[in-house]
């Protein structure tokens, strides 16, 4: 499953930045790292193209050891049934986030990843999703994004979409706002209740609706005309987009922590972005239209 | 001293604010809110003015209830050996962060406040403190800034001084990058060795010495000429800013997940913020030369 797993995240790297690219104009620019403790990844970024801002698509492959401590924080009490105080693990995922230069075309996130003990032979686990997080809100994206993933679950478990888009409602909220930061998508974490091969052919099919999922709305969105108070909005969402990464994400928080590439781990925030004391937009405008939505999450599909 | 620290911060707050609207032209804009659990405070924002590009100065008074798992986490085992399951707190502080549209003058970040469990002689301290953090450094001003809050440091004793400073340089400090925040000041918290009384007067002193440390630096650097590059690295580094308040600094992120004013607390970010991908400044430059220094804390009085 490691190899089988690290194949499939750097083909999906590879199938959506070609697709980015054939979108954008702009190509990415890659950076291969090291990892001193075993491993390394890929970087790729892509930096004021013609359609976006800022997007970065990231494999890592990491391994090594594992502190008893660590692997504790991880895991819980179950690492006190494991022999040894260190444990070997292996991690691969990709991970990607793309910010748009047009404020009508969302924000998006994605990620697959897959852990585990190795020579343990029921310590793995898999984790991912994938959510949108627009400045203004489309029904029909919202609508568009949700039924791709809906479709990829059900054929694999119909409990899926339920369950993970809610999970995906609840992870990705800023208690401090009241709001979610998008209109969400798919998450799910420590996923092993079933065999791998099923959870890594879901996992695989995720991956392959990136594309189908999210380049549709950026051409119905990218060529729409926006003023300057509709940048300042973006900008402002953009301050939320980084609130939540900073303060919530585990993913984040814990990279940062741990020593973690700190280039490769902030490549999700956006290029820009702004604060206002106390901004808030006029009431029934398109602004406030979608922190209606933030702030009670709906069924899409 | 709960009444003495109050009447204390709001002066501070009030003289502050008209020495900043003076130097700025334009006037702060204020919020009193009220605290659900008790207490409340005022805001004053001032934004986009001819200096500033975002100036914020808080006061707050603050009280109620605190359960003894909140204590416990303040102030450790301590918390045990207090009757009863609920304390009363009183806490009160003033709070400021100043952001500059001019690339050459420096943020400014001040903060000094109380806290006592009502009716526990022996629970209460102050902490606060003031710091400095230039996009580009200016020896002369770090020293200027510096010695004012050393000299009143020394006024009060000569242990202060060095220890304020260095643990200044430990708190503002974002390990995933290796960089102290800025160039520092004095910092201290929880401090209780003497009586409340000359602790007072010092945060006292500290808080009149607020505007003669930071108003010259800014005459001195506000009309300076700036290129679009000049801004461009003010943003990255406001960047920088935003990644220690959401990621380490206590007070933000303990108010953010504990229901406080969320307004009021990312006050302090300031109005932009820009991230790029690994970017380094070219070896030799000006924005080299503030990295240098952010990397290698040194004494400058």
């Amino acid at each position: 499953m490691r190899e089988q797993m690290k194949n499939m995240v750097q083909a999906a790297q590879n199938t959506i930045c070609q697709g980015l690219e054939e979108l954008d104009g702009k190509l990415f620019v890659e950076d291969r790292w090291e990892r001193p403790g075993g491993g390394g990844g890929i970087t790729r970024v892509l930096s004021q193209g013609k359609v976006f801002e800022k997007a970065g698509v990231n494999t890592s492959v990491v391994y090594g050891e594992l502190p008893q401590q660590a692997l504790q924080s991880m895991i819980g009490d179950k690492a006190k049934r494991l022999q040894g105080d260190l444990h070997h693990f292996y991690a691969t995922g990709v991970s990607l986030v793309l910010h748009a230069q047009n404020p009508w075309v969302p924000t998006v996130h994605a990620n697959y990843r897959y852990f585990e003990l190795v020579g343990e032979d029921n310590v793995w686990w898999f984790g991912g999703g994938c959510d949108l997080t627009p400045s203004y809100l489309f029904t029909e994206d919202a609508i568009h994004f949700h039924r791709c993933y809906k479709d990829i679950c059900d054929r694999h478990d119909r409990s899926y979409y339920p369950r993970f888009k809610r999970w995906c409602d609840e992870y990705f909220y800023l208690p401090h706002r009241g709001e979610t930061r998008g209109v969400g998508g798919i998450f799910f974490d420590n996923l092993h209740h079933t065999d791998q091969n099923s959870l890594f052919q879901f996992l695989s099919d995720c991956a392959q609706t990136f594309l189908p999922s999210y380049v549709p709305i950026v051409l119905r969105r990218k060529d729409m005309e926006f003023t300057e108070q509709h940048k300042r909005w973006q900008r402002l969402r953009h301050g939320r987009y980084v609130e939540f990464n900073l303060v919530y994400d585990r993913g984040t928080t814990f990279g940062l922590k741990t020593g973690g590439r700190t280039e490769s781990i902030l490549m999700s925030l956006p290029a820009s972005a702004n604060w206002e004391y106390n901004y808030h937009p006029p009431v029934g405008s398109d602004e406030e239209k979608l922190l209606n939505v933030l702030r009670n999450p709906c069924d899409w599909v």
